[in-house]
């Protein structure tokens, strides 16, 4: 077993209403910053052991699935490295 | 003028309390899935137009310092790409 840390990304779909992401945006336009756009995402890291890279990000996948992301209104996308 | 996506990830500091992170992990175990560790994290990817790199990676810590993050608890990292 070797020590992974699976980066899990998870992004609102396209078309779903980000408030959080609008409120951000205005604020730093009301500093003075020059943006086009702002999108807000949530990263977690999980430490795990797996046998290999594919099956620390099958693991990886699998929890986003069961409980970091919600389906209807997420996206998200895995990155495995060795610890 | 180049157009350039800033990721900027704000991070609690070590050693800052994240009961939001702890009970993510918990709620994973009791899924039955095990796992060393878990880190969560704010993800901001900002649009911008810029002279270069530098110059987009350097406004991106700007908006970090300034309203993205909390320096008395917060680090943060910045990875510029073009658009």
């Amino acid at each position: 077993m070797t020590g992974y840390t699976a980066t899990v990304t998870v992004r609102l779909k396209h078309g779903v209403l980000d408030p959080e992401a609008e409120t951000t945006q205005q604020a730093l336009e009301r500093l003075g910053f020059e943006l086009e756009d702002l999108r807000a995402a949530d990263r977690f890291e999980v430490d795990l052991e797996a046998k290999s890279a594919d099956a620390a990000s099958e693991r990886a996948s699998e929890m986003a699935e069961r409980l970091l992301a919600n389906p209807t209104i997420h996206d998200y996308d895995v990155e495995v490295a060795e610890r």
